[in-house]
């Protein structure tokens, strides 16, 4: 079994054994998700990028994933091919030779 | 190589052939993270759950994980670690007994 | 009448010439203020603050506050009453002996 | 003294009796702002939108509308003019013959 499938697996079993899938339509997943990436990006706030709690950061990206984990077992989303189209997807959006050591977002490039 | 760390090493390769290191400090990648999720959520807006195009959820989703998978390696985060420590701390902040089917937050359990 | 009720009464009529309010129920509207936020946020991404381009600043500001001004009238809240009160409440998490010229959040302090 | 004058007022000198003035760049307040708006999604997870505490709606929206005036003074933003500039901009993207009733991405309509 594939690390993520393994991943999932764990994240569902924790879910389960509460009786949460009730909860878990793919909408407050995407909306719980959100929230959590606001609690990481708290942990830098008014903070230059290296003074950040980096166990405090390890912990609230732990849990962006696990709603990302839950969001794609529920969307049926292979996330490692998902992950490998958007980056060729993004490859045509920012070709090399335009985007290279340059941040402008695409539709300005 | 396991395959989060494939992953990883797909984005770094991505992200180093257009010399973009130099922008991915933690902080600007924590708020880049925060905001594809709402990209994602926007998926969701106005819509019930289940009339979200899932083409678009799919690489919203992705984009979020690619920053996920930036920021593991900048903070030096082993994911798959910290997910199961995570759900660790998880289930003793929502015993199942007391949180069985219930979606309140743990602070009021 | 009052500003804010000026500046709710326009974002109504804007959208009920478009007949949306069946689609504003405070949960979506919270939603889609995320969404915004996440929007401002992107201006500043990869950037010193000095950098953004300060007319999109402004006009995903704007989009912010309609938002904010939607679900304050759906939710009958006077704004400027609940400012007041929120500013009350900080300054008691926050009391000016201990948070002077610190950044550290409440709990913290 | 208008009224969002009069707000934006209270809120610099809760501030500046606190020193904090050092701390808000645009960047960081957009960053506040963005986690804010998290904070106030998280009262609709995983409920209906009526099922929300309102008085905890109304203490997150009033974090949001702090942080929205901190930055339009920083940005020497005209809250009311952008408002009313968005709105005109809003009505030329959504067209009431073509928007009415519908919700609709402006680039899908």
């Amino acid at each position: 079994m594939s690390e993520l499938t393994q991943l999932i697996d764990l994240v569902r079993k924790f879910r389960d054994e509460r009786d949460w899938a009730q909860f878990h339509n793919a909408k407050d997943l995407a909306a719980g998700l959100s929230i959590e990436a606001g609690e990481l990006l708290e942990q830098f706030l008014w903070k230059q990028p290296q003074e950040a709690d980096s166990a405090k950061v390890r912990a609230e990206l732990a849990d962006v994933l696990i709603f990302a984990l839950l969001l794609a077992h529920e969307q049926k989303i292979d996330l490692n091919q998902a992950i490998r189209d958007k980056l060729a997807e993004n490859a045509a959006k920012y070709p090399v030779d335009k985007a290279k050591g340059r941040s402008t977002k695409y539709d300005e490039l």
